[in-house]
């Protein structure tokens, strides 16, 4: 659909800036997404205009479709212009996206916005806003159906048909008691092939699976995932259900989640916005903490070096060697990291693992030092000026120690880091790669010292 | 709900045991997802016995809930022990999770159940089997409600309700012509809405967005979380829809690809089964490929560093900070490269913004040489034995160059990897480290040369 929104841009932008109100038409057919991509397009003033213009609920989801930093620039130039009309679209805004826009927003613009806004909806949006990011409470929408569980099916369909309208999902419907204490869950599959005049409480399940709401939001994902929902309730301390989590919010926190943990495994600090959305000292400050504590801790390698000049003054070819000794520990070492650290994310290791883990990777690492020893010994005996036994033995030695070494420290690490709590995603490759980079050197060293002399 | 099965664990092994029957009653209200946890978890030859203890219904939902090893493992069991039931409950199961079962069945396995089961079955496995994996064919589902574009909205109700019990979902339809072309698509929310005697022509949405029937499954995800789906239709070249992918499947195929960018990053080849079902010689071999690869690029280290023996037998210091040049080169790599990769994969950057992505890239690396060669001129005047002015600025202005060029280079590889077609995920961090090693070491004694002597 990218190109239709491409296609129709020149003329949506000649008729905003003749007669905004004929821009309707042209769009009514168009879905919110490709409507959010054409906004996205066009010229800010032209934006607006079009926001202007359309029908308020139309601007509504537009808004909600948007992609943040251009939802959070284009709806802030609205306010100044129109805050009549913005506090509009934020009234007919789903409460999770309005909640998310609203926090994004400077403190006083957001103040003047809950101030004319409706009493529920502002109310709605504080409590939405308390919640820390990250969890459950801050991913839920609190536009849900609740049933109470004594009312009959057919009188239940009734109050889906008439508040449809505004909720999130009608395909799950939550059964109460008068306090909204969760009860169980019913969907419209289950209300449509019931018998009318049956209860909630008859045709509801009643083992319902339910979040905290303070639940990490990697494991609503989780859940989610497993059931195959389309929505899961949350709920809080007294089991009242205060808000559900849908299946498309899912979707973007795994999108986030997968993207933060590459960015880790970069040793980059999460991004916050797009490539092109963040800022040039914003790129540096996320980058240079980590690549400031990488230099330092690299440092060591320095210190090991110099302590065995003596060793390579006498034979100048172990120099030659040297980065590629330590590279090969790093590799391996990467390996084993972004191994584990998917296989804890997604659930397929523990840290109670470690003995067997650490079992594996010792023989894992000797196999694949084995495999690379025998190309390191190649290249000894191809070059003339490293043609002896002595050196083959300690290259091919110090290649299989230094693989061990980073197959079970880069397996081990992330490990560890869970056990006590940390993501492992947090930067474990670069710091396997700058510990086993120091230990490597000492490693070869030694050996050299052992073999050479 | 780990816990409850944990808990009820013995006591269904017991049953198992002395009276298989009795497990219906035990765990009729288990979820399937949390009934599969329970089987995984049962000796294989009980997991066995609740499959053919359990109702035919039931078990072709635990059996579609296992995980993928899992699964294959028991159903072949259950083909060995009693290929009656095995064809039962393959009938019963989903469609795109039978095709993914039988194939990964042995082939004449397959064929035996594919000649016992009703035709309409098997000539379904082979259809969804003859489609290419990783596309929209291979991960779509065939059952789906399609209705004819002239009935009524009262009749289309009645047909949901009478095909519900075999749907993957009611609550998308698809009005089609009897040739089965594509027309539009109605919600059971449109449905439940709207006045009895329409027809669905009056009430389906028309522009209908679908994907190709050979797709690849990251289109068909992006589409789905745009959109905010919860299912996408599939047609083929004359418009005709041949199946819809669901939300649940999208979610599997995110978490699949976010592994696949994470392991390929670490240099690993993407890994078929979970860790501890990955067996030890499919680990050394799926992740020495690479590993031989990097270590045969890394050996030019050895002859950059064998052509400048001279410049380091009278500069022994020189040698010392070999390590820490390199990988302040091959971190701020890793760095660009992962961020290019995640900003390719998600469409924040495309091949053709290359000169922009350099520009930036120069500007960012400038910044981070400087902040590092500060720590670097810092260490060497800390260190008396190489307190000078030459090699203070030999060590800044190296680490300088070696941090732009793995800035520059490391968002540049990805990009070009894209532009001639090849995932960037694959391998660009370790390549990017080794080619950046070399040019690093080069760059590094050449200023030396000039500077100190």
């Amino acid at each position: 659909m990218e190109s239709v929104t491409r296609l129709i841009l020149p003329d949506v932008s000649e008729a905003l800036r003749s007669d905004p109100s004929s821009v309707v038409e042209m769009t009514e057919e168009l879905h919110s997404a490709d409507l959010a991509d054409l906004a996205a397009k066009l010229e800010p003033d032209l934006a607006l205009r079009l926001l202007l213009a359309l029908p308020v609920e139309q601007s509504s989801r537009l808004i909600e479709a948007l992609e943040r930093d251009k939802r959070v620039e284009l709806f802030a130039q609205l306010c100044n212009q129109d805050l009549a009309t913005a506090v509009s679209i934020a009234e007919g805004m789903a409460p999770d996206e309005r909640a998310d826009l609203f926090g994004e927003l400077a403190e006083e613009m957001r103040a003047a916005l809950l101030g004319r806004m409706e009493h529920a909806e502002s109310r709605d949006v504080r409590q939405l806003l308390a919640h820390p990011e990250g969890t459950a409470g801050a991913l839920m929408t609190t536009n849900f159906v609740a049933l109470p569980a004594d009312i009959t099916v057919a009188h239940a369909i009734e109050n889906v048909r008439k508040s449809a309208e505004e909720m999130e999902t009608i395909y799950d419907a939550y059964a109460v008691d008068p306090h909204g204490t969760l009860l169980g869950t019913v969907s419209l599959r289950q209300l449509v092939l019931a018998p009318a005049d049956k209860t909630i409480a008859d045709v509801m399940e009643p083992n319902v699976i339910a979040v905290d709401v303070e639940a990490d939001q990697e494991e609503v994902a989780r859940v989610i995932a497993k059931y195959d929902f389309l929505a899961l309730p949350v709920i809080d301390r007294s089991r009242r259900i205060v808000g559900i989590v849908t299946v498309d919010d899912v979707v973007d926190v795994l999108e986030e989640e997968a993207t933060e943990d590459v960015q880790r495994l970069g040793a980059v600090e999460p991004l916050e916005h797009a490539y092109f959305q963040t800022g040039f000292w914003e790129f540096v400050r996320k980058r240079s903490s980590w690549l400031v504590v990488l230099f330092l801790g690299e440092l060591a390698t320095g210190s090991a070096m110099h302590h065995y000049t003596a060793t390579f003054e006498q034979f100048a070819s172990l120099v030659w060697f040297v980065p590629l000794i330590i590279s090969s520990g790093g590799n391996a070492g990467s390996q084993s990291a972004s191994i584990m650290i998917r296989a804890l994310a997604v659930g397929e290791v523990r840290p109670r693992d470690f003995a067997r883990v650490i079992g594996r990777e010792l023989g894992i690492g000797l196999a694949l030092g084995i495999t690379l020893s025998v190309f390191g010994m190649g290249r000894v005996f191809l070059w003339e000026a490293t043609r002896t036994m002595a050196m083959a033995w300690t290259i091919s030695l110090s290649i299989v120690t230094v693989v061990v070494l980073g197959a079970v420290f880069g397996a081990g690490f992330p490990l560890l880091l869970r056990r006590v709590g940390v993501d492992p995603a947090v930067s474990s490759t670069p710091f396997v790669a700058s510990f086993v980079d120091v230990l490597g050197l000492m490693v070869y060293f030694e050996i050299a010292r052992v073999l050479l002399f």
